[in-house]
């Protein structure tokens, strides 16, 4: 279990399957975010068509709401909303750490107050990890101590050393509770409560930093897979690209790669291109609560008065069903008037959009045409004037 | 074409088969309302797993927002809302009758201000007619005299003979479309726009002035449905249940009884039993919204607290995807967290709750088991204390 099968190589990029207690994720793979136990505007039916094979969870939200006892009562995230595939729950550190004003932060965890009602609340390296065991995902973030983008060298260290600091406590922590599941015998062999935990390289823009903090983390544990946390936060996109490349080199070719927070399309094919295997955001619905849809000839603003006469679908090429269905003229309509449909079809063609682009991109790897398939991709995706 | 077929009665209560050019519609049938082209919160997908059998449309809304121009440049509104099966529209007086202050009142028609922007727009017996040829459903209601629920015989009278003298011009505009596009032949010869012209019983809870009304309505045409406006507009249950009474014994038995508005369970059943075939109401879609669930037992409000914790379904002997999927704590909780998900699963269980209840009631019919089964069911619906 949590194996992680590397099926074909082209140039840095990777084409994988990973082996999760709720099945097997193919990479590159694309995931939804489900906040608060549901992908906005979709239903499990809906990501099932959409080809999703592993949602998020945000431990900061559903801890608040409904609460993560009341989670575990109904047997775990998975049970709770109806999806019976692989989830991965974040720590909750990226929601805390941007409670500015609200949030009080020492070496033991993270004092804070909920955005809902003021109640406070605390967040530490064990509590995120009771918490996401309580929600029994499959694969369960550490708890990073997170810092604005664009913070100097000094910050960017001091915060990766807690990071370091945190982790080992959220493997105790987790470690503790396998056995606690297992009865002793450790954590592989509990059974249907059986949860991965994935430490988190933190480091900024700083390339050796970065380094020095996957070094860190390699020493701590056996990990199944390593995220890439703290980009695509603001930093110049070279930057990342720069980051990426430099990482490339030195993270170990047989776990996979979660690049945290990245969901446009252009990002995820770069970040596919430089050897990451995951990825994630809530950028396709989002984006599509505004009416602005992805698609190969770039962003459609689907609201805007051109459309109002356009019988043609929202993406040629698009199988999901509002693209099967409906014309832009009628997305058009369903935001023109407030309709929730519109919203919900909009929600649905951006999750497909990416997904299908991560299969596409493995389709490529496996075939060994990634750089012409991607090359040309990016050149008509980029191609028409924006909106 | 619109023949209607009588297929089994039971008392009062019929069961039919209505043909229409979008398909049959078997009858007792409730008919979901999709006021702006959309059915809110489903799909045409969700419709077609809930077993409608033919949608409403909302000549009003439509022709502001987008425009019936515009809906019969898309080839009408099956076309452009993506549902292949039978579509009626209303005439648009319902609504404009509700704009009070900001409409006038002439016998030639009403001059009324648009809600959304302000904009002056007219609306006659010719123009409602000529708006539902452009939107091309199977079914066109006649434009009637709307007058608040609870006027006196004089304005009942009145506004019923208006009605009247309106039901010729539409009835003369509806003839006249149809010739010109059947070249001259006549209507039914049209062939992709074919459509029939419902008229309307008016006459509040005046019985005699109801049946006044249905003999100068058979004087005028040969219509292939009749409709009963101007109930469930706050009168009594008993006096809706008097007037129902009443008609049944001249109404004729070939055509299909259409009763408008009317769309919570328990009225539904009752004109069920009173010789109703047809019956619409935005009542399913609007208390889904707000979170309210029609149930054998009655009306169950999820987002109240007491369900915070309940694995049961919404209701056990649904098959919607709403009770097929989620709990009613997991139900609960999306509208604690104001998830759309909830508003559409809420919206899709009470369309698939009264078109299958229709159903039930049309399989006692045809086992000539109607009154025992509606006493039942009614039994059960009322005997919890309402939340």
């Amino acid at each position: 279990m949590f194996e992680f099968e590397l099926v074909a190589t082209d140039g840095a990029a990777r084409a994988g399957a990973w082996r999760l207690p709720h099945g097997t994720v193919e990479t590159p793979c694309f995931m939804p975010v489900g906040t608060q136990g549901t992908v906005k505007a979709l239903a499990p039916s809906d990501l099932e068509t959409s080809g999703a094979q592993i949602v998020l969870g945000n431990t900061y939200h559903l801890n608040l709401r409904p609460g993560a006892d009341l989670v575990a009562k109904f047997g775990g995230l998975n049970r709770f909303m109806a999806w019976p595939k692989p989830i991965l729950t974040d720590s909750g550190g990226f929601q805390v750490f941007s409670l500015e004003g609200i949030r009080k932060i020492t070496e033991e965890g993270v004092t804070f107050r909920s955005h809902i009602d003021g109640s406070e609340h605390f967040l530490s390296p064990e509590r995120a990890v009771e918490i996401q065991w309580a929600l029994a995902p499959d694969v369960a973030m550490a708890f990073d101590h997170v810092i604005p983008g664009g913070s100097g060298r000094g910050a960017v260290q001091d915060a990766l050393e807690r990071t370091q600091r945190w982790l080992e406590r959220c493997r105790d922590r987790h470690e503790g509770l396998g056995r606690q599941a297992a009865g002793g015998s450790g954590l592989e062999a509990a059974g249907g409560r059986r949860q991965t935990l994935v430490p988190i390289i933190k480091g900024g823009t700083f390339t050796n930093l970065r380094r020095a903090a996957l070094r860190d983390i390699l020493d701590t544990g056996d990990w199944h897979a390593i995220a890439v946390g703290g980009l695509s936060v603001g930093e110049p996109k070279e930057e990342m690209r720069a980051v990426l490349e430099d990482l490339q080199s030195v993270l170990p070719g047989g776990l996979p790669r979660y690049l945290m927070g990245v969901g446009f399309p252009a990002d995820i094919v770069a970040s596919i291109g430089l050897g990451m295997d995951l990825a994630d955001c809530v950028a396709p619905t989002r984006m599509g609560r505004h009416g602005t849809a992805f698609t190969d000839d770039g962003q459609v603003n689907i609201p805007a008065a051109r459309w109002r006469e356009d019988e043609s679908p929202l993406d040629e090429g698009c199988d999901c069903e509002a693209c099967r269905t409906f014309s832009r003229g009628y997305l058009r309509h369903l935001f023109a008037a407030g309709e929730l449909l519109g919203v919900r079809m909009l929600s649905l063609h951006n999750v497909r959009y990416l997904i299908r682009l991560a299969g596409r991109a493995r389709a490529a790897i496996v075939a060994g045409t990634f750089a012409a398939w991607s090359r040309d991709w990016l050149r008509r995706y980029t191609s028409r004037e924006p909106e």
